[in-house]
C-alpha cells in the first residue's frame, strides 16, 4: 500500500495535559506548547497555534477539561467554567465545529462536579477527538471512490494538522493515493498564512505522496493544462443549503474548476454542517488583521500607506460543489433537501 | 485634478549612462543601479531589476546604445553588437516588446558606425522611451472613458515602473481616478514576486489614490461583494486573435470576473501585439526557478522535499476579454479580424 499514514498529531492529550503543535512555525520548527487553562487555549486558537475547523473543536473540548481542573474546587466553579466556554467560543467566529464541541460539553456540566466532572469531560473530549479521526477515515474511503485518476488540487490545509488526525481533504487524498487513484497532488500555497506550502506539503512529503506547491495565481493555468481532475478541499462551516465556507481563495478555485470542467469536492465531517445557517449568507466571515497581508512572518513588504483587505474565509455556493463527502455519506450536487436527508438519515 | 502623476522613473538615461531602479527591493529601498554594457543589462532583465514588458523593451534599446559605446572602435564591432543583441533577446522569453525594440534597433546598425551610430541608437532608444510614455497617456484617456464608477481590481504591476512612465493599466487607472471615474483601487499582491503589494500599491500611495492590497485568493469574494466594476491589467504579449499573455494569475482573475459580470480590460501599447503569434498557444511561457515559490526574499518557508511549479505568465483567451485598449484605439470583444483592423488602421 502506498503512503505511510503515521502523521504527526496537532493535538496531544497526555497525563491530563494539553499540548499543541505550534503550526505557525511549521515546518521549520516542530515545537509543542503546553496549556494549563482555557483562556490560554482560546489565545492559541485565535493566534493560530492550532487551526482547522475540526482541530479547533477538539482543542476547545480539551480546553474545557483544563477549565474543570482549574476551577473544580472553587465556589464559583460553574460560573468560571461558563466564562471559559464563552472565551473559547469567541476565539474564532467561522469554524462551526468550535461551537458544536462546546455544545456537546455544556450539558455535562449539569451531570457531575469535582473530579467526577473532570473524568466526564476528559472522556467526552477524547471521544470527540477519536470520533473525528474515525470520521476522517470513513470520508477517506468515500471520497477516494469518486476519484478516477490524474492529479488533484487542494487549497489550504485540511490534513492531519487541521483535524484529530488523517485529515478531511487530505484524508481523501491519502486514501485515494493508497488506492492508486491519484498520481500527483498540487497544493495552493494559500496566502497569507501559507498553510499549503508549509503544512499540506509537509504532510504529503512525510507520507511520500508527490506534491507540487503553486501560488494561487497558477491554479487556472494548471487546470487549463489538464493535469487536474478534482479539486478536494475541507470546510469550516457548511450551510443547510450546501453553501461551503472555507479558507479564503476556495471560492475562486471552485469558479475556475467549473470553468475547466474540473470536479470540486468538499470533505468535512457532519459536525461542520450548520443546520441553523440557511445559506452561506448566514455564516460569519472572520476579518483578520491586515498586517497578515502586508507582510510575511512579521516582516512588512508592502508599500507603507497602502490599505488591505483580509477576509479569512469565503463562501462557495452549493451550485459550484460537485460532492460533499461526510462520514455519513456523500451528497452529490448538494442542496437543502439532500443535506437534510443526510443529517436526518 | 486628483492624482499627482509625477511618478518615479524605472529607467533613467542621463549623460550617456543607463540607470535602473532596482525593483526587487522596492519599496523598502530606492536604489538605482548603473549599467555599462549590454550583457549586464540582460542580467538585470533576467534577474528582474527591471520588469514589465514595455520597460524591458526600452531597457534593451538603451542596452544596445551601451553596446555601441563599448564596441564602436573595435574591429569586430558589428559581430559584438549582434552578440549583445542575442544576449538581450535571451534574457526573458515572453514579453514581446523586448524583441520588438531590438528589431527596431537592428536596421540602424547598417546605417552608421562609430560615434554616429551611438547618436543614432541613442536617439532611437529615447524615441522608443518617449513614444511609450505618450502611448500610455493615450491609453489612459481611452481606457478611462470605459469606466463608469466604483472600484477596480488590478493584478501585478503595469504602472510607471513597468513602462517608460505613467503605466498601461495604472495609466488607465490614473486617468480614470483623475476624472472621478474610480473610487478605489484593489491590488492583487501577486505572488511570488509581490509586484502588486510592493510596486502597484507604492505607485498608488505616491499618487494619493486609495488602494487596498489583497491576496489573490480574496479576489473572488471581493467581486462577489460588488465592490469592483472592472479588472484592468497590462500584458506581456497579445496574440493576433486577441489572446492575452500576462502575469501568472491574470487568467484566473478573468474567469472570476466573467463569472461575476465584472468587465475585464487589457491596456497595452500596440508594441505588445505579436501578429506572428496566431493564438496564445504560440506564446512561449517562461518557467522560473521554483525557489521563488518555495520561499520569499531568499528565505524558504515551504516544506523541504516538496516540488513546485512556477510559470511566470498565463494566457487569457480573447473570449474572456471585454476590451483591449491601445494607443491606436480600443478593441471591444477582441478577435483576429478586429485586431488586424487595429494594426492596419
Amino acid at each position: 500500500m502506498k503512503g505511510r499514514h503515521d502523521q504527526v498529531r496537532a493535538i496531544a492529550w497526555q497525563d491530563h495535559k494539553l499540548r499543541l503543535l505550534d503550526q505557525r512555525i511549521l515546518p521549520a520548527q516542530i515545537i509543542y506548547l503546553e496549556y494549563e487553562d482555557a483562556p490560554a487555549v482560546a489565545d492559541a486558537i485565535r493566534d493560530m497555534v492550532v487551526r482547522g475547523a475540526p482541530a479547533i473543536g477538539i482543542t476547545a473540548a480539551y480546553g474545557m477539561v483544563l477549565s474543570a481542573m482549574q476551577h473544580r474546587n472553587t465556589l464559583g466553579w460553574r460560573d468560571s467554567m461558563e466564562e471559559d466556554m464563552a472565551t473559547l467560543a469567541e476565539s474564532r467566529p467561522t469554524a462551526v465545529n468550535l461551537f458544536w464541541a462546546l455544545e456537546r460539553i455544556r450539558p455535562l456540566l449539569d451531570q457531575a462536579h469535582g473530579d467526577e466532572l473532570i473524568d466526564l469531560l476528559e472522556r467526552e473530549a477524547i471521544a470527540i477527538h477519536e470520533d473525528d479521526i474515525a470520521a476522517n477515515h470513513s470520508m477517506g474511503d468515500l471520497g477516494a471512490a469518486l476519484i478516477e485518476g490524474g492529479g488533484v488540487l487542494t487549497h489550504c490545509n485540511a490534513g492531519a494538522l487541521a483535524t484529530g488526525g488523517y485529515g478531511t481533504a487530505l484524508g481523501v487524498i491519502r486514501s485515494a493515493y493508497a488506492q492508486g487513484r491519484i498520481s500527483h497532488v498540487y497544493a495552493d500555497e494559500t496566502r497569507p498564512w501559507l498553510q499549503g506550502a508549509r503544512l499540506t506539503a509537509w504532510e504529503m512529503v512525510q507520507d511520500e505522496i508527490p506534491v507540487s506547491i503553486l501560488c494561487e495565481g497558477a491554479a487556472a493555468s494548471l487546470m487549463q493544462s489538464g493535469r487536474v481532475s478534482w479539486v478536494v478541499v475541507g470546510s469550516d462551516r457548511i450551510a443547510a443549503n450546501g453553501d461551503v465556507a472555507n479558507k479564503i481563495g476556495t471560492y475562486g478555485v471552485a469558479i475556475m474548476a467549473r470553468y475547466h470542467g474540473v470536479k470540486f469536492m468538499v470533505a468535512a465531517p457532519t459536525t461542520t454542517i450548520d443546520m441553523q445557517a440557511e445559506s452561506g449568507a448566514d455564516i460569519p466571515i472572520e476579518q483578520r488583521d491586515i498586517s497578515e497581508v502586508l507582510g510575511l512572518a512579521g516582516r512588512q513588504h508592502a508599500a507603507t500607506g497602502a490599505g488591505a483587505i483580509n477576509p479569512a474565509f469565503d463562501v462557495t455556493p452549493a451550485a459550484l460543489v460537485d460532492a460533499i463527502v461526510t462520514e455519513k455519506g456523500v451528497v452529490i450536487q448538494p442542496d437543502a433537501q439532500k443535506i437534510r436527508a443526510l443529517m436526518e438519515g
